[in-house]
């Protein structure tokens, strides 16, 4: 973001914590990648602050506490468009969960909440980032074969918990098989982006998705094992050609996005791939990496099992925001 | 082993590259645990010879590679037992792949095996150590509920893959999503060891089982995440008391053996348990742990999902072997 | 502790936070050895109100944080002996870091203490969990070759920041070269505690001390890295000889207390080693692992280097002051 | 390399095993950045045919293992330059052991060794990569104030063992206190690159090195804790001040090297780094990162301590090597 072609930075919000510091002092850094000294030296402003000095800015985007994001990001949204990676709007019935590549025809909701709100703006969600590499790789399945059932175990990396997040003494020789929330939302989540949207109504994809979430030692990169039982007959070879055909149509319509990755999913042919630490950052941290491609010996012709894995702070987080943004941009929504 | 109360150590034998060193050097010790002195001082000798020396010894303990324990295997059963972790006779019809607790019934194959093979003695091997936690945990299961479908996923620890195994290179911010053979391994071995023994022959158990075997950076513990099926309707207090009465059916039958834990299953009710750095050394090593147990929102009713921890270098490897020894000689196998 | 031959807990206190909670949940129990029931079920009590239930006790062992240390030990000491982890009165002329088999010579400074403050009781305090491997490696060099410069560099482990301590973030991957106030605390303690004590004064060792401290993502066990300039010649063997006599000398004098180990110092003869995972549960975790022991190339015959680990949450904590205490009663302090 | 502005990689030699493959088949890939196809599909000849085919070529890079690299960079050498990252000739009096911040002063014994040997090339290779992040570090030191003494502990990463290298069984919970060699190769490769070069004849540095090596698990980044003695009194605003004009002046002689970092050595303010696996990146791998400088307490003002960080697979191998070799280049030795 920080070097965007369409966006510019102009205010930081943070909580009374951060107020009057620069952002390079208020904020813990841990990417290797260096901030920019234009944004480090930025004066972070109190996010109470936000709602009356909105005339300033075009979008928000939003990172805020799911316990503060709801109140703060529909103050917002009452004047501008807001762009969130919080779940506080995303289960609400007038808000898309916005995946370009996953459901670019739910953006119609915006218009219903606007309306419905009486908002000049509005409130677009982004998935967690655990459900972004489940459903990226679920789509071209479900569109092609159809879905019956879905089991994911989840390996997320402790990026995804946030600083500090995990404590290194539970997490050094361990798996820690319990992260709060986190499976509810992936169900949710799976199955409203995959469905569809129809008079500015979404309905629900029809399959059951049931998951387990744990926590491992990788530092980025959600990995998921999933078991798929399609509606029809569907082997290996067939999804990938799937995902070929899906990811030709992605680029035909999202290529020319600056976010977008040339390839939304990548597939790995070899044995023992995809890993965390030598595949997130593929696309720039944006595609979705799916390998060991298999005939499930449950579900027999009518189901594949895979392993996926998408990088949770960028596709998951705010890169994927600013991806879904763009696509907004483009269709007039901003 | 080393402090057996029925067994003592009277010979060693390994490749060509260790004879005639003391065990202490042929062997890289990884254990915190010291060796004695007595195995530690005890001189190697080499394996070809095995057969020849076979008069001295009651029972032949086998951990060999796979490439080598058929041959060897084969030819101590001519005249002695033989116990072994290998997985060279596992999957043959006379062959009981034995777990005390899952299938004590199946030891009478080995009546089947002599008499076919003309042996004075036999071989009886024990499951793949991913095997273990997953036929454990769904004994209970499967004699109260019955089992249609089984998914698992594993996240297996280093020492599985023995040493050196994995290079630390691979493993460390990693998750490496391939191990050789594995998965179909716990496969033929999940039906087989659940299966019913009838006058000498096993019938498979009837379920589908499917998995997806990992490996992440934990020293011990492989650690499962299972969704199941069941036949009759099956809540997580149902598994729960299922697994008490097996536990205490387990006590009453095996309790006196001197590997055997006080608890075969350990249930955990806290949310984030079991953990293989915290709860891989209950019941010294031998209990399977099993915990977050929840309804499966995909099979409703009528299944369950939960998380299993099996110690893979001791229930799934010599220590359980031992527990199968001591049972077979309980009964008069030995 | 829990089930020590001498010692019985009869009261728990804590924080406000902790108050009447049981003490298996007010407390985050990391340790793979399960709590006792007896200790899980006792009641954690204000520990605002110890001073004025001190008749209950005989001794009290304090862990306190080290802002509310100085004033709850103090107020306890009037009356009864405190016995301490913290470093409140570590640096206090009338106050021993003690630690017998080092400067057992120190306790005379407890009567001094007691009589310049009017107090019954008393404070012994135990130095850092980082000393503790320098000071035992030291003590047989000290005493037999004289030491005139020292060098360290630790390795220390997470459990040394207590819990939750380091973010997994920033541990994984990665080494942290600062822990708050460490190297400070080793310099002072190094000589005063191989100080001499005459007539209840200690005279700091006459050497110099520098270090540093950083973080690795071992569980336990501190790993120092050390080169000695001596007063006289001292080849790695004649390290070796005053190690042997220092030990035979410690098993004479405390070897008949319960938490002493029946080497103080363990040598390793093997190139790769102490490492923390293998080593550090050595003697009980109560004995110094030293090895690579070799000639120092810039101090040449007057200078040896080697590493040496300790356990920080045994031999650098609880069971360190353990034994400390049991030394007292042996004394006629307790 | 693979897109170098001044080199093209033209041929590939490797052992038997490798000959005849495709290099991506051939190589184990563990950079998350992937091998441009070119170098991927370009097939990898029998290093046993090199010499013969060196007509072709107008330098080679060697990264040979240490038996195989004295006899085949030797027969190289007769015809063509070799700069090389194995150690075969780095103690031979007619080889300088270039790095061009520390001793462009050195490449005058290319002559010699031309002359002397009787070659139309040359072989020049670089220091171990432990090495490199000391001998930089120091170098501002000893130019402005001069140096007595060094005590060094390295905390070296996985990649410096190559790989499979290290077991992920002896790493993780864990540090090896031992590298085969590699202290005796500091202690060398320390004392020769920072001598005086005078007539084609190496002084080594008059100054005494001492050093201990541990493996920890990081994947990348060597890194090393420093103590040093100077001759002239020397503060740690005394070497911020020397590093400050060092940087300048290494800009101004190699900035427009293409590998050459803008900054040689950067000095982190902050109390907790340099850190591995947040600064190794830092000027493409090229920069030495110091930090924690600090007057040290045994030689008080004529001393100083500090952390260095040195990407032992960028600065320490290839990318290092390119630097040499584009120094070598503008000096018309190429």
């Amino acid at each position: 973001m920080f070097e965007h072609p369409w966006f510019e930075i102009s205010g930081l919000y943070a909580s009374e914590r951060s107020e009057g510091k620069p952002y390079g002092t208020a904020a813990v850094w841990h990417s290797p990648t260096p901030l920019p000294n234009s944004v480090s030296a930025m004066m972070v402003k109190n996010i109470e602050h936000v709602v009356e000095e909105l005339d300033q800015y075009d979008i928000v985007f939003s990172a805020l506490p799911s316990d503060v994001a709801e109140s703060i990001e529909g103050r917002c949204a009452v004047k501008k468009p807001v762009i969130s990676t919080a779940s506080a709007f995303r289960y609400k019935e007038d808000v898309p969960i916005l995946v370009p590549e996953v459901n670019a025809g739910h953006a119609p909701l915006i218009e219903r909440q606007k309306k419905e709100r009486g908002w000049k703006g509005f409130v677009v969600p982004g998935p967690n980032c655990t459900t972004m590499g489940l459903i990226i790789s679920l789509k071209p399945i479900y569109d092609t074969f159809g879905i019956k059932r879905v089991f994911m175990t989840s390996m997320q990396a402790l990026s995804g918990a946030g600083y500090p997040g995990n404590s290194a003494l539970d997490i050094v020789d361990n798996v820690i098989p319990f992260i709060a929330k986190e499976e509810g939302k992936v169900v949710l989540e799976t199955v409203k982006t995959l469905g569809r949207c129809e008079n500015q109504v979404v309905h629900n994809a029809n399959f059951a998705v049931s998951c387990t979430c744990t926590r491992v030692p990788t530092i980025d990169g959600h990995f998921l094992s999933i078991f798929v039982e399609t509606e029809k007959e569907c082997t290996p070879e067939d999804y990938k050609k799937a995902i070929a055909e899906y990811n030709a149509a992605c680029f035909q319509t999202f290529g020319d996005l600056p976010s977008a990755p040339k390839e939304t999913i990548v597939v790995k042919e070899e044995d023992n791939r995809p890993q965390p630490r030598l595949d997130r950052e593929l696309g720039g941290g944006m595609s979705t990496v799916v390998g060991r491609i298999r005939q499930d010996e449950v579900f027999g012709t009518h189901g594949i099992k895979y392993c996926s894995l998408s990088h949770n702070t960028k596709r998951g987080a705010a890169k994927g925001e600013l991806l879904a943004t763009e696509y907004l941009m483009t269709k007039g929504y901003l």
